[in-house]
């Protein structure tokens, strides 16, 4: 398939899905995954990405990760292109998850740089061209500086864009110059998408191809719609949900001011919402019972709302 | 004056204007200064901005900084409000400097947190809150993470934002989830201007109040344009206009490689465009030869194709 | 075993083993693991450890990782602790190597911080809590901020120090201010390694229990007979060995200044000196010949000046 | 004055004087200066630091800044050598400072790198050589990476000792292997001088020349007989001092967990001993009520046990 087509292929609203998990051993929940998937799709979105950030990916064993991909991509069953996470400080993990990847059907794989020692620039394209070559599914690049410790620079991206396999970035940096940087520099076959969902509607209009918002877990008919509405650059629509979008982001995300309260205020929302479960993996735990109340409180609120716009 | 109508007064394209400086002992270029001041106001920016990071605030002597303040004022004559950088780690030089602004005609102040010690948020809040009760101009925050260690974290923006003589923020971070984060949750009564250049036509487009532009000292009818275009949503404008900001973003302010790359390349070109003479304070030093070449060939084209469009 | 006793079983020298890999698939070089083993017990040391950064650890695919433990077990067979790193960003797979570890013969593990997320202070003491509950072998904290993002703070480790299985910490902070912090409010019972081995002998003098040295894998016997002059308090032979131990970081770990230096220059030096291959495995490469024969030339010279003093 | 006999000239405990500030305005507290002076003098100090971290430089105003050198210089009469921190993000400010601290009897000037704008190696390599050229005192370089965000490298440090009138370096680091390396490479001619109280006497006893220790403020005795006892290497004495320097450290540094606990718990200490006022300059302020109770109490606690090993 050609660049250009790949494009297309890939624009609009991919929720990073988050990870059903039960809460006896934090195992994967089935039906969890199944009952999310339908949710998404049936949402209208245009992709699925598990095994990001989002999902947790790193705090999962390999044989989670491994019954995840498979789980997904029966579930979704060809209806829209899942995008699978390979990131690992190894390169043969990385390998093996897109062996397993393209065997389940994924549509491509989607890698941030190795997260433990510090690379250099060049060792870290030097790590990317040689991802690129090893696995058989088209490559995201995953720009993730808070948490890789390195940027993913606009000239190594350029230089990146160079190898076939390699189709697009997704960046979760909420770096807007860089962004745009981007997109002025690779304007065609590239595909960039961002991750914040607060940027999505503005990066859109200025020639990104998507969000990989989180938020869309709860209610990907409202992201999908605001997504639809900074294609048509319809002002007063995109006023209209962008104010829903930051509200989710400003109240939800927020709860307990810790590092990790973008997750455990998603989690928790999907609970409240009777979606998945809220359970978290290790290293961090469940919101306590007066905070998980406050998230209550304010997703039902929002879920008003949202219904009242779509 | 109420708030609102200072903000209206604020908004548009405020450059920051970069300190003219003579190549012998590094003084003030006062010829220099009058005029870029004529360039910038034919150029029909809506404001200027001396003493940012642009204009080397802190590299310069204080009898430079006051030389400036005084002179800046002088040469505008009312013809644009001037807002005056006060950024100091000492509070009370900057609260001379504001008595300086004041008494010269300036329209407000505008101060980074001291950016020596490490703050927490709290220490940042009394600080600002103390700075606003002692400077008799409206105090605009600067965030500016990069220079000066410390966030101004958007719940710190929201409580200060209630102090009657704190009127708005320029964003210099880049982080457009912040920017976004802060154009919901003060939709009223507070100005909110952005850094780079870059990001200027989509942050309008979302809710700021408009761009404290470097790359406006070179072309500032070109950044009132695309602010024009922004505010009309005028997309094939935007994008035409928007083509050329990128273009001098990332091939002039990329020659070299340094961290300070970007002002060496801005008053490389504006030398170059025989604007203003390009010497830089200490520690910095100009390009070499090689380099300022380079500069030279691309701002020439580039010259070319801003008078194409405008 | 009370703590007591095991912190005098982990005092002195114990080299962070370096992974001998192949070059066909960077696969293990069991030969290799062999020959380094007997290079080091041979070498007067008073453990190994496997698997933490210097081995590479989080490069290795599990498989690896089994591999290695298995076999350094076996080819150690019991002449010293064998101690065996465990960290993971998923603790499902932390726990399964230590079982491993375990039945393998090991004496202890080792963990550095969960490194993807961003923890807070209160996160990392529960994980560290829930991880020794879970280990069936003594554990080690291991403070590693420039790779983990997070540092485990002073008061951090005196809360987890209470925990009956974790019973020291191996810091590479080169934070003596830290090191020294612990050393006062920690005197028995947990065991104090320090990892850098420029700052061994202070920190043995100090109060620390010994070193985790990566020279140690070329020079078993200098960095041995360094801590023994330590103990011993005899400052000229400190002098003299010091400072051979000051020319191997000086000059061996700084070829070609990336922030990989370290390793790179650790294997090229020893497969110069024909203890085991000098082969990395990704996201790194070997020297190139060039930077290669620089390592030549210095290590053999270091070489005599080391087989001078012992 | 040949390097030589410069750095036997700036060996011992040189403390780094706090700034007594009247409580009205924050002015120079000019009984204070004179007070705390004789304290130290008469303790025994080699020398005294003022303007620097400790003495809180960079909040106090350019006329506070001038009064405390000439106030110091006055006071000390020549008794022990008066090193004066000129840091400063605009050199020519620098300069200025060193004008007034030679006219005024000092010894030396100190100065950290410009820490506003990022600089990298080269610059700040050239920035320190001029300004070394452009001042008539001998000067110390001064690393203080978590304040300035720049290290000074090893191999830029080695490069400036070439300058005939940079003399030695302090290090508040904290890194010890920063501070061996510099020891390593530069062992004649060079004096080095370390910032934390923690680790003199470790680094006296591997090679350094002694400790501008903010403690020495309270207790300028206990600081000065353990760097004598370092350079003795009379452990048993070592050990008995450096158990109150701890108590010190982790007892009234860490009072309130600021960032800034180090400077209001000294300030607090000087005043709760009835040496000087504890005003603080803004950014910050003093300890509240109940943070204050608790150092009065520790300190009291402290004050007793130092008297009895003295």
């Amino acid at each position: 398939m050609a660049k250009q087509a790949i494009k297309k292929a890939f624009s609009g609203i991919i929720p990073p899905m988050v990870t059903p998990l039960l809460s006896d051993n934090l195992s994967l929940d089935l039906d969890g995954v199944k009952h999310l998937v339908e949710h998404l799709v049936l949402g209208g979105v245009h992709g699925i990405f598990i095994l990001g950030t989002t999902g947790e990916s790193t705090s999962l064993s390999y044989s989670t990760r491994e019954k995840l991909i498979l789980e997904t991509c029966k579930a979704v069953n060809g209806r829209v292109p899942v995008l699978v996470g390979i990131t690992d400080t190894s390169i043969e993990e990385s390998i093996r998850l897109a062996a397993i990847a393209k065997k389940s059907g994924a549509a491509a794989v989607v890698a941030a740089p190795p997260y433990y020692f510090g690379l250099g620039q060049e060792e870290l394209f030097k790590y990317y061209w040689s991802l690129a070559d090893q696995v058989n599914l088209p490559l995201f690049l995953y720009n993730m500086p808070s948490h890789t410790k390195i940027n993913i620079d606009v000239k190594t991206v350029v230089r990146l864009a160079e190898h076939p396999n390699i189709i697009g970035l997704k960046d979760s940096s909420a770096n807007a110059v860089y962004f745009q940087s981007l997109c002025y520099l690779l304007k065609t076959n590239f595909t960039l998408l961002v991750g914040p969902e607060e940027i999505t509607a503005q990066t859109v209009m200025m020639g990104g191809h998507g969000g990989v918002n989180g938020g869309a877990n709860l209610f990907p008919k409202l992201y999908v719609a605001l997504y639809n509405a900074a294609i048509a650059r319809d002002f007063s629509r995109i006023e209209e949900l962008q104010n829903l979008v930051m509200e989710i982001s400003t109240r939800i995300y927020t709860v307990g001011s810790y590092g990790s309260s973008y997750l455990k205020g998603l989690k928790g929302a999907l609970s409240a919402l009777g979606i998945v479960r809220g359970n978290i993996a290790q290293p961090f735990t469940s919101f306590d019972e007066k905070e998980m109340n406050k998230v209550i409180d304010i997703i039902k609120e929002i879920e008003i709302k949202v219904a009242e716009v779509l």
